[in-house]
């Protein structure tokens, strides 16, 4: 079995953002030297996500407003009285879900033709953290 | 360790429907040969979702239902720009999920009682797949 | 390749409550001698829920109001004419999610700073379980 456990960092310019990272993921995979196994994508802080879905700036923005729409910032959360201002944050990010597990079949991520990983960041404009643990053979 | 990967094929006859895959997934899980380890099911198209919950039809209708007053199809959305009309589709399968991992013990899914595994189609009537990744020994 | 397999076992006295299960996972995972991998965390009843988020009073309240108005209970489901009441429970469970995979790393869960799983009970007051899979090296 082998394994190669990295970390991608962000600092996002804007409070919310989508990263597309399917290339970082890509490379990680590459020289993990896995054929057959597992990605684990996953967001190390708590008012991030990672999910997988269309590189398309339209439906980008339209997942930003929908996410709105479900979990609107600045309503008067319980999670403020702490002195935190990102209750929605931490709404947003368990509907967008924040993992996502990714086959490797032959060496390569096995995705869809549509397939992209993004990061998505609610409560940026500070540093974050992914891992990226790949597993397998 | 072991790896089997397999696709299952849906072409769905309404463009939105439920279909139970247990059974077919229970099968490749057998095939595979894994006695200890995980299968991950997960949906290729961007559209559908992967999802475990009670095989029961009022369920499954109120299920429908819930994902339409929560992400509308029929509304203008900005992917919408780019001649899809099925961002509504999108969203749905983002709360309902894309993937699971099934855990596999003595052979066997190891399931609760009530926990059925379906695909769940919100843009169908064409050809689309679900992989099936097994993982252990 | 190693593998453990637990269960947790819960009987909540409230209908719903969020359960910190951090501790309880950790433990099997160092048990599991397990150094390089993943742990499969995941509810096995259809109305409950397992999830990654903070371990703050307020926003656990937040959680619950916020998923009562996404997926309220009381209302005419279909789910219902079988007798059953809890179909806002399935409903609430999907939102949160039923299963997490924890990295290990170098014989720990890999976890960021605020990062606590908790065991979400949406229909309790009676014996429901929860799988814990670990599989690395």
């Amino acid at each position: 079995m082998k394994t190669l456990t990295e970390y991608l960092f962000f600092q996002t310019r804007e409070r919310r953002e989508m990263v597309r990272i399917t290339d970082e993921v890509a490379d990680i995979v590459r020289r993990s030297g896995v054929r057959e196994g597992m990605a684990l994508v996953s967001a190390m802080h708590i008012t991030a996500g990672v999910y997988v879905n269309d590189w398309e700036d339209g439906l980008i923005e339209d997942f930003g407003e929908w996410l709105e729409k479900l979990a609107p910032a600045g309503r008067p959360y319980r999670h403020h009285h702490t002195g935190e201002d990102n209750a929605d944050a931490h709404l947003k990010r368990t509907i967008i879900g924040h993992q996502v597990i990714l086959p490797i079949t032959a060496g390569k991520l096995d995705l869809g033709p549509w397939e992209q990983v993004f990061y998505a960041e609610f409560d940026g404009q500070r540093k974050k953290r992914v891992i990226v643990k790949v597993m397998g053979e």
